[in-house]
Formats: C-alpha cells, sequence, structure tokens
C-alpha cells in the first residue's frame, strides 16, 4: 500500500458483453402500442461499485432485476432517470435527439444524490448500441419512436442512510407512438395551491425519481375535479413553474404587437428540459434573424423571467394572453386551454388544430429535426 | 355485470404460508453488529393490485426480490416506510413499541403517493408472526434489539406517472445493538442554508423514501466541514425544522427559573415521530403532575412552537440555551453540542455523561419503558 490513488474505471465500452435473447419477441402493431407499456428484447446493465468502480457492461436480455430487500432505492428513493427518443425515417437511418443533453443532465442529478457520475460519451456510445441491436423495434410510422429510459439506482445491500457504495446503471427502450394520435388535444390546468412540485434549496432542477412520486395523489385529485394536470405554483405570489412532468411557456402580445415568449427561469426549482431548451433555441434563433422559422411571428421576444398567476389573468382580461404550453420529450409540446385557478377559470385561445401562433411552428421544426426531414446537428446519427 | 362495487380483499392474516428457510444462519455475535446490515432468516411479503386487493401474505426465506426494470419504485420512488424494534426482556419476553403508531403512519404515508392502505391490525398480526419466528434473533444484551423494516413499494411494471396498479408490502428484520455502544456522544450539527429538507406542501410529514435520498449529499457535505448532522432550516428565519433524520428538541431556562421543552409544530413539514410523540406525552405528564418522573426538572412547560436560530443564538448568548436534542427510532435520543450556522459555532451545554438535565431522564423512562422495566402500555408483547 503506498497511499497513491488509483483512479477507478470508469464506463467502458470495449468491455461490452453482448447476451442474445434466445426468445425475441415480435414488435406489436404501432398502433396498438401504449406509452412504456412495451418493452423491446434487450437491456443494458453497467454496475457500479466504490470499491471497482464501472464493471462489465452488458446488453442481455430483457428481464427482472434480482434486488436485495434491503437495497437503498427501495427504502430511499436513490434512482434518477433520463428519457430520450431514437426515430428511424423512411430510408431507415437511425438518430437521437441532442442525446449529449441527457448525458450531461444525468451525471448533474447523480452528483445531487450522491449517486456515481460517469463518463457520457462512453455511456451514450452502449446506448447506441442497445438501439442498433434493437432498430426494427423502432417504429417507421409519423410520430412514432423508441423511447430510451436509462436509470441509475442505489443497489447497497443496508439500510443506512448513506452515499450508496453500489449502484446499477441501466437502459430500457420502449417503441410509443404520438402522444396525440388524433391531432392536438388542448388540455385543462389545476393552478395547484395545495402542494408542490418543489422549493428552493430542493430537487425541483434534477432528473430524480423523487420528484415524481409525490406528484402522483395531487394529479389524481385534479383529474376528480376535471383538470388533467397540475399546475405547479410557487411562493404566496403563485409563481408559475412547471405542468405536470413538463416545463412551459406563456405566449403574451403586448401593447405594440410584439410577441413575448415567456418561461420560468433555471432558478433551482426548474427541470432543465432538453424541449424547453429546444424552444428557446428556435424562437431565439428566429428573433435575431440567424434562423428564421415560417409562420413564427416576425415581432418576437424570449423572455426567461419569473411570471405570476396575477400576470396571466390580467393578460387574460386583457387579451394579451394568445397561448400557453407544456413542453418535454414524451408530447414534445402540449397546448393547454384552460386553467383552474382559486376557483374560477382561466380560459386559454387554441386554434382550430389545437395549437397557436407561436407552437404550431416551433413544434414543425421541431418534429422536423426529430424526424430528419429538417437537417441539423441535434439529430446525431446511431450505427453499428 | 351488475355494475356493484365489491370490496377488495384487505390483508388477511390467517391465509398466511410460512415456507421455512432450510439454510438457517447463526446470528452474529451482539457486540458485531452494525446497524442496517445483518438480516434475519426470514422476511414477510404482501402482493397487492388494483384488480384483486391484497394477496396471499407470506413468511419466506429472506432474500432478493424479483423487480422488472420498468417497475414504478425504480423510477418514480414510489416507497414508503417504517422503523420499529422488538425487544426481550431477560425472560425471553418480547415486545414491540407503541407499533399502532406506525401502522397509522404507513397508513398515512401511503395515501400521500397514492400507495394502497391496509388493515392495520392485520399488519401488525403478521409482524409479530414474523418476529415472533425470528425471536432468537432479537439480542438480550441492554439496548440491544431487533430493528423491523416494513416497506411498501409500488411495482408495477409499465412507466407511466400514475397510481401503481400493483404494490409489494414486505417486512425485513434486522438485529441492532445501541446506538451509542459506549455512552452518549454528544453530535455537531450544521445548521444547512443551501438545502432544504421539506417545504409547505410538500412530503415532510410522511415517511416517505423521497425525503431521504435528497438529504445524503448535503450530509456529504457538514462531514466535510468536521458536522455530523444537518440541521434542517425554513424560511427566511431559519426555523429549526429536524436533525438529519431525526426529530428535535430544545431546553430552554426562562428568566423565573421554569424550564421550557419545545419542539416545532407539525405543521406539515415535521415528521410525527413515535419517539417525538413519547417524549412530548411523557414531559407533559409531568408538567401536569399526573405521571413524575425522577430527576425532571419540577417547573417544566412543554412548547410545540416555531423556534428560530435567532431564539437559540441569544438564548446562547444569555446563558439560557440548556440543552439540544434529537430525537428517533434508531438512536432513541441524541444529544448536540454544537451548532454551526453562518460561519460561527453555538455551543450547547452536555453533561459529563453527554446528556442534560431533560434529556436523562426522558431517556431513562423511555427506554425502561422500551425495554420492559418500567411496565406501560406503550410497550405491547409478541405472542405466537
Amino acid at each position: 500500500m503506498t497511499g497513491e490513488v488509483v483512479a477507478l474505471p470508469n464506463i467502458q465500452p470495449d468491455r461490452l458483453q453482448f447476451i442474445k435473447t434466445e426468445t425475441p419477441k415480435a414488435p406489436p402493431p404501432s398502433q396498438s402500442l401504449m406509452f412504456g407499456h412495451t418493452f423491446t428484447d434487450h437491456m443494458l446493465t453497467i454496475p457500479w461499485s466504490s470499491l471497482e468502480g464501472w464493471g462489465v457492461p452488458k446488453i442481455e436480455p430483457y428481464g427482472p432485476l434480482s434486488l436485495e430487500p434491503s437495497c437503498t432505492v427501495l427504502h430511499y428513493a436513490q434512482t434518477i432517470f433520463e428519457g430520450m427518443k431514437a426515430y428511424r425515417d423512411e430510408h431507415g437511418k437511425v438518430t437521437l435527439f441532442r442525446p449529449d443533453m441527457n448525458m450531461k443532465r444525468m451525471n448533474t442529478s447523480a452528483a445531487r444524490i450522491a449517486l456515481p457520475t460517469f463518463n457520457g460519451d462512453a455511456f451514450l456510445d452502449l446506448i447506441k448500441k442497445l438501439i442498433h441491436a434493437e432498430r426494427d423495434w423502432i417504429p417507421r410510422e409519423p410520430g412514432h419512436s423508441l423511447y430510451i429510459r436509462p436509470t441509475m439506482i442505489g443497489t447497497q445491500k443496508f439500510i443506512g442512510v448513506a452515499p450508496p457504495s453500489e449502484a446499477l446503471l441501466f437502459v430500457i427502450c420502449s417503441p410509443v407512438g404520438p402522444y396525440y394520435p388524433d391531432g392536438f388535444k388542448p388540455i385543462a390546468l389545476y393552478g395547484t395551491t395545495e402542494y408542490i412540485r418543489a422549493a428552493p434549496g430542493g430537487t425541483g432542477a434534477y432528473k430524480l425519481g423523487v420528484n415524481y412520486a409525490p406528484g402522483v395523489m395531487p394529479q389524481k385529485q385534479a383529474a376528480k375535479m376535471g383538470y388533467a394536470q397540475n399546475l405547479w405554483l410557487h411562493g404566496p405570489e403563485h409563481y408559475l413553474t412547471e405542468v405536470g412532468t413538463m416545463n412551459m411557456f406563456v405566449v403574451l402580445k403586448k401593447n405594440d404587437g410584439t410577441i413575448e415568449l415567456v418561461t420560468p427561469p433555471l432558478d433551482g426549482m426548474i427541470l432543465p428540459g432538453v424541449t424547453r431548451d429546444s424552444v428557446l433555441a428556435l424562437a431565439r434563433g428566429h428573433a435575431s434573424g440567424s434562423y428564421k422559422i415560417s409562420d413564427l411571428p416576425d415581432k418576437l421576444v424570449v423572455s426567461e423571467r419569473p411570471i405570476t398567476m396575477v400576470e396571466i389573468q390580467e393578460a387574460e382580461a386583457s387579451g394579451a394572453l394568445v397561448e400557453l404550453f407544456g413542453s418535454g420529450t414524451a408530447a414534445v409540446i402540449s397546448p393547454v386551454n384552460r386553467i383552474g385557478y382559486l376557483g374560477k377559470d382561466i380560459h386559454i385561445p387554441t386554434g382550430e388544430d389545437g395549437m397557436g401562433p407561436v407552437s404550431r411552428p416551433i413544434w414543425t421544426e421541431l418534429v422536423g429535426r426529430q424526424m430528419g426531414t429538417i437537417p441539423s446537428d441535434w439529430s446525431v446519427p446511431v450505427t453499428a
């Protein structure tokens, strides 16, 4: 023992073991797909321990994990995840959308709850190998994709509240159809004053499992009152923060005709969403003139700033409220037509197609880039 | 189908299946026990589904759970737990301490994250059967016990954020020694202003896994600075809320010599701890004269009220700060001798034995009642 610090192994793609399933399934018909119900033939697993670092990556048959009943994730919620989509175009070319953003965020999430961090490029390399192996599971129909779910859990076998000494990183894949198969259906939100999603000093800015379980019961209560999702508010001023499990945007019309696209700033309570970032980048490119998007209003300003329910109410009253929508990997854009707030409903305009003058052209551009019909460096090819 | 509502089965102790291990282990020597590292030969499992209600309870060999990689708990932290202790006296009599409180709280926790509720008496009946089966694992040495960990996880096999359609309730048991084997060691706390444990509208009042993972990294940071645990503060006023994973108490001396025992009120951010409730009940019994505890100050008032760091600082300056301690099932009472706060250390008196004039007699009474040397209806016998 010399006392020198030896760096533990990071994720090593060249050690990959591929154990092919002996009982491959046939992918179900694309029309029958329900979000997150069907999984492909294989999964990627990479174990970690504090003594040995990242171990041998395996692509192996999809199947149950064997977890000790004492393991950390089952008691103290030591879990983080990501959501990504792989697309296949008409020529069979498979792509991911901005996967570097997911790798970066997953490392930020890991650090927040004392799970191990990792080399994002190496992990992405292995994810691509898994997707390539499962490429026949990617539906080709428009709006369809393969949903990729990287997850990391604490697997330490004792029930102390401490940084886990063991963890498991795994990836499962689920073929999914479009979120709105029959065109956009605007949803109603319940402006929630009884429960919170996040608070300053908490974990709202990280993609942790702990941000999700507490939202299920408030969502059930909202649904009972006829609202599809919670609009999460913050503080006595009722700042708008997020919508269900999505980021959110408000579109306002100013007196001089300028259109303002507003989203809450990344103040520690807001998840730095990949779709959120993409919407902002596209809108800013258009506003600056560097990349014009057809049909998007010419006089556009983009604001990351706090916005309160009072401002929404005043905008409704003055006719300045143009639209309001959620953004996320699963639904891409989710238009909102109503907010229940303190016993009254705020009504939000939507077009005949369910969308609005800002969300429509941005959605078209975004989906074009995701599906590869509009070339961009956000689309990253998956090859063997 | 007549449309009538059929009540689904609740937990049914008479359906218990007992599958004995074929490879029983020998309990390790009591001196070698580390908290939560060693588990007994058997565990209790009870499955639940939204279609069939609570299924067949099993006491079966302790071993890994087989969980689908898509299951809810691994992604969205759908987990709740309890901590209880079983004691065995010198005559071999086995008891639990106020287990009804744990059953009640576990149901409250379940409802908060849309997990199924259950008949607490029926579940407790089964827990007692498990403890009886494992009675030889309960160390007899003073301060030793069998730590019981009831846990419920969402096991639904798809990755939608929704109330789980399947769940698993399980109980594992771990023999444990005293938290402070060599006498009380007062700990230093870091008055944490960067991170929170709970916020209004959140989940701090429930025993959910989600309250624990986010505290691990702040605890690591506090440890690096030389503090054992976080003192969780709330709001710009820096109200004291909890200590690490314990409730907390402050003892103050008033001008007229009256001793005030203060703990933060159950305002939605504070876990309703069984030890917290027991400390309050004992102190109130003494203060009212209904049940006198020897050596506890005669002029005692008990306050559930908010208390700020400024009040602690002022009490230190004026000499009114008598003691400060945490309370919980694992450590029972955990004295504090120092708080790092905004760059300065607040010093808190402790006696030569590490305790103070209120914590010492209350701890003696509490442990006496737990171990059965002081008879009380808080001690509940476990029989076959």
